[in-house]
């Protein structure tokens, strides 16, 4: 889609998807029986319909301002009220009397007038090939994945809608085979690496998360041949799952008691009967088919199941998924003819049963319903953000969103593809089941996490970041000092004290043999940690007010990852260290002194962790501050004696008996990041001591 | 003593000048009787006067290392222990625990060492002349004259210690003549301008106060033609002036609740009979001396015969002495011969009578006890502080610090000149009295006010301070942009709204013919205020910790002067201005939109008094703060219809009805100095806004 030679082609390609993509997702709303329909919510957290058939369409609007497509809005009114609110909203955002929805009439015509827009930007807009990021096309792409997103949402608000709302269609016909359903069994996945993630060379449009690289190892593991089918599911409800506190995980257990949930939302019990709700209608339970549940209710049965049998069963990693797909031999499914897969409509408007669409050993490792993972979506190594859509991943790097893969029978264009990395709120439903597997390695966890918090956040660019007004990084600038101080001495060991995020641990470590980075804060030094562990450190920057954007460094992009094993980061009293902590060739504080409460008890002793004629380097701006220092602990920076008494002063007193001053004072910039315009911009004061006594 | 041709005669000059001063001060000691009297305090709020003996040696050890003369200390014990207390202490202070004072030889012997130590650098220390502020003989010199003022403060503890501690001494004698006091009566002083301040290329050593320049007009008024005389004070004090609370100022009734005076503290009463202490003896009271007092003292003494005559009695200000020394037809005494007056000791031990020394139409304008002044010391303007001691004169710049104009008989040196400025928390004594003046015009205070408020200070240097990292300075910038984009517009009305501390609306002076300044802070356009009405603003800079330095700007030395008759300020609310504040050419509203609780009710009405053609500058960093503004006023800086939307898109929103954006956005960068390393470096958004409607 993304690629080719024919620019005339290419614009008719893309009008025809264009097209065909808005067709099915009206044809969607045809399901929909009455006006009322769409004004009436299906769930009571989430807008009416009405709000999503007009959403898809302000999407448009939104990017193609972004893009600088167009230039003015098609309807400010609308677009305000179509814009935000496809998540989960608390009660007072939903409020209705906030809400004066336009008719259904209304919103059609909308549609239309976007329609003609985008059909009139897609002869009209200039084109290069292929569409990369940058491509002004990128963002009518955008635009039709993203209605095709919602044409799967949407057929679940539909399904989750009173039935007096609905009337069936033909063109949304379910599946009607049905059969008892086949016993499970778990076959053997041998050990494998994985390899994840897309280039931007790619030539299919994906989404931010889907991009950079992630390679993983995978231990041999068991999975299920089968998803589960609600045949399968049915021992854990007839055993009373929903109520054995024992096989829920917390956040499960919380969503448990509050919903007061028995048994899957899309079931129905009638006296004994079971039935199952489709999108408009009910039907007596397909047990063949897969049971539809959240992240809570699969994890609760897996847990269920492996204290049954003593085995560990759980839900696959993502990269178990990908495992799968390896060795079922799966390859990506074209959209062009009928899928060996239940997906993107090609068979019916519903699951099929589980033992129909084989793949490899394995039966629906892609398609039917999507398949809930153990794992929290993170981003890939490279990770980067559109700028025309910031906020589309990086909400849900927050740990609580489980990434679901394998695409349903609804799953059209991005969705339906291997790569296509969606991720919804354990709570959540989709057309989404599982298949489990029992592993004994623990499920890994990549880290999602971005960091937020303002000062930590600051302190990641100040030591692994861009550099302002031309200033160099500090820390790195400081351990060269270091390093051409040492010229040819030992060289064994180095300790940066108080070395906060520990960009100069790292940078020492290209000179010394073992660097210990150590500070009060672990806070501070967990990202020293994460990069030396993971290689990745992620965090927003304030652009301004409220807005942000987001980060990433990695060790090998600093060049630092050769360098890793040589450094380690302790928690830390610079006032009270350890005597483990000594043996030292050179020790760093940087920006430290005037942040402890007792700098003296530091300073008087701080030769017996140095060996002699190591050196001591110093860096401070020697911003003394009650609140980190009581005045009777400053060194410096007073009258005594009636005459001013500098803080260096006060060091070369301190030191003098052990040390000679034999570089410096002199001032080493830096900078520190706080908003896209403001800036803390400070000369530390640097000062090397040579042991001699 | 400063100049000359011949050095080694200075050298002698300056050798035999050190060792009188010496020998004069230790005589003065010869007056204590017992080593007891050495340990015991005079008052109970300052040191014994075994400190006051060493504490000029010391002075002499510190400046000398300062100066580079010495490299080590002489003795650092008793150094620690001379060094400061000089002044009152609080009780806690001088706990006699915290004390444990050498002997009267060990200091004795600690002088001598430091005799011979000043004796041989003033042999080695290679003289140039003449000798200036920079040159290290300027520190010899300091530490001379800073013993001659000791030799008068000592002389006064001497005075009130107790009579046991104490003995005559030949050399001290004090005056035998007395006889019944003159009748004092006012002299017709004509108005006159004085010249008060000596140039640093003058030939005789001053302190830090006295260099700069001081030119006032001052209006006629009557002074007495004599000191105030014990006789003249016997009514006040007989009519239980010192119980009648209306002719107290605030502060003298504090003090004289506090210390139940009734009458002059070296009066004594011996039932009916009145005596008067001096140094070593009490002596019969000589009604025709003059009365000595602190200021509190003298001004009740004024302001009840002011009620009693309802003549505005008052004591001189600065100004008028200088007046009366101009009218008196006096002229520097110089000290190698008997002046004309009772000063340096040329005759005795104390006071004479009031009649005894006429100088013009007037007695001791200069000479016999110090003149209190109504003038708290403030600097003149170039005032600037000897790097030696930064803290002689800097801490009495506070308003409670009243200046003593004459000299008292035992001033030599420095004190005794015309040109000194010494000046006393108004409630101590020294050999000081009074004359009275009755004059119609108030006495003028002199701002003698160093901002030292941390916020208040930072913006005075960033109005009108030096520049760091070669950054302009930014409301220069702005006006300068403002100005160059007016073009050959109409230029008769600017409006700098949020004008902080004023510099931009000076600025835009030079342009415009009528600028007005406008901020919600008082205290800031204090700031403006206060260089347009007196034409210069101090402030002290933070250096690192506690201690600080000194600053000076005058609107002459940023030459505005010129136009300091077109700015006006007022304080205001941005958000809810007066009407009369409309019908200008130019608003300004630099860093000013993110620091309103309501910006968009500025903005949608700000056109409204702007003429049309007129232009709207606005500069923001955009730093959203809730402290400042609630969320749901920012104009920017958060996401709406789900997209980013900054505060440039909230401007062009605002204002796009009637505005037309010409110029930017640019940033303008600017920077606020915290300390001598800490700065907030930030880069303003600057937009040029087109009234068009």
């Amino acid at each position: 889609m993304l690629s080719g030679g024919d620019v005339a082609a290419k614009r008719e390609e893309i009008r025809a998807y264009f097209h065909a993509t808005l067709d099915r997702y009206e044809q969607l709303f045809e399901m929909l029986h009455g006006d009322e329909a769409y004004f009436r919510k299906p769930i009571s957290l989430r807008h009416p319909l009405i709000f999503y058939l007009g959403h898809t369409a302000t999407f448009f609007a939104n990017k193609l301002l972004l893009a600088g497509l167009i230039t003015e809005r098609i309807n400010p009114r609308l677009e305000s009220m179509f814009a935000v609110g496809v998540d989960e909203m608390s009660w007072d955002d939903l409020n209705t009397a906030h809400y004066d929805w336009p008719s259904v009439d209304e919103v059609r015509i909308y549609r239309n007038t976007i329609r003609s827009t985008v059909d009139r930007l897609i002869s009209e807009v200039p084109l290069t090939l292929p569409i990369g990021w940058d491509n002004p096309w990128w963002t009518i792409l955008m635009g039709i994945e993203h209605e095709r997103i919602h044409l799967e949402t949407s057929s679940v608000l539909i399904r989750q809608h009173a039935l007096e709302y609905v009337k069936p269609h033909p063109a949304w016909e379910p599946c009607r085979k049905s059969g008892p359903a086949p016993q499970n069994q778990l076959i053997h996945v041998p050990a494998g690496v994985v390899s994840l993630g897309k280039s931007k060379a790619d030539p299919v449009y994906g989404w931010d998360n889907e991009y950079g690289r992630h390679i993983a190892e995978v231990a041999a593991f068991q999975a299920g041949k089968y998803l589960v089918s609600n045949q399968e599911f049915l021992a854990f409800v007839e055993a009373n799952g929903y109520g054995m506190e024992s096989c829920w995980e917390e956040e499960g257990r919380a969503w448990q008691r509050h919903t007061c949930a028995g048994y899957p939302t899309f079931w129905i019990r009638h006296g004994s009967e079971w039935r199952l709700r489709l999108m408009t209608e009910e039907i007596p339970m397909p047990w063949d088919w897969p049971v539809e549940v959240n992240y809570h209710e699969a994890k609760a049965f897996c847990n269920w199941k492996a204290a049954a049998t003593g085995q560990p069963f759980r839900l696959p990693t993502e990269d178990e998924w990908y495992r799968l797909y390896d060795v079922a031999g799966l390859s990506e499914i074209p959209h062009t003819e009928p899928a060996a897969a239940n997906i993107h409509l090609d068979y019916s408007a519903s699951s099929h049963p589980v033992n129909e669409f084989p793949q490899g050993e394995f039966y629906d490792v892609a398609g039917n319903v999507w398949q809930w993972t153990e794992t929290p979506i993170y981003p890939f190594e490279g990770f980067d953000i559109h700028p025309h859509y910031d906020d589309f991943t990086t909400p849900t790097f927050d740990g609580r969103h489980n990434l679901m893969k394998g695409g349903s029978w609804i799953s059209c264009g991005n969705e339906s593809l291997k790569s296509a990395r969606y991720a919804f709120r354990r709570h959540f439903f989709q057309h989404t089941g599982f298949r489990y597997v029992v592993a004994d390695a623990p499920a890994v966890q990549q880290d999602s996490h971005y960091e937020t918090d303002k000062l930590l956040s600051e302190y990641a660019e100040f030591h692994y970041g861009d550099e302002y007004f031309g200033v160099p990084n500090f820390p790195k600038a400081l351990a060269e000092l270091a390093i051409a101080a040492m010229g040819d001495k030992p060289a064994h060991k180095a300790l940066d004290l108080g070395c906060a995020s520990g960009r100069a641990t790292f940078e020492l470590a290209r000179h010394f043999d073992d660097v210990t980075g150590i500070d009060f804060s672990a806070r501070f030094i967990g990202q020293g940690v994460q990069l030396a562990g993971q290689g990745v450190l992620r965090y927003t920057l304030t652009d301004e007010g409220d807005l942000v954007f987001y980060k990433e460094r990695t060790l090998t992009g600093l060049g630092l990852d050769a360098v890793k094993h040589k450094v380690r980061f302790y928690q830390g009293d610079a006032c009270n260290l350890k005597t483990l902590f000594s043996g030292f060739d050179l020790i760093l504080a940087a920006n430290l002194i005037d942040r402890l409460y007792d700098p003296a008890k530091l300073l008087s002793t701080i030769h017996t962790r140095l060996n002699l004629g190591g050196l001591l380097m110093i860096a401070s701006p020697y911003t003394w501050l009650e609140e980190h220092t009581k005045k009777e602990a400053w060194i410096g920076g007073f009258k005594r004696d009636g005459e001013s008494f500098s803080t260096l002063d006060g060091l070369k007193e301190i030191l003098g008996n052990h040390f000679k001053l034999i570089q410096g004072p002199q001032e080493v910039p830096f900078v520190i990041r706080e908003t896209r315009r403001k800036f803390q911009h400070t000369l530390s004061e640097m000062t090397m001591w040579e042991r001699i006594a």
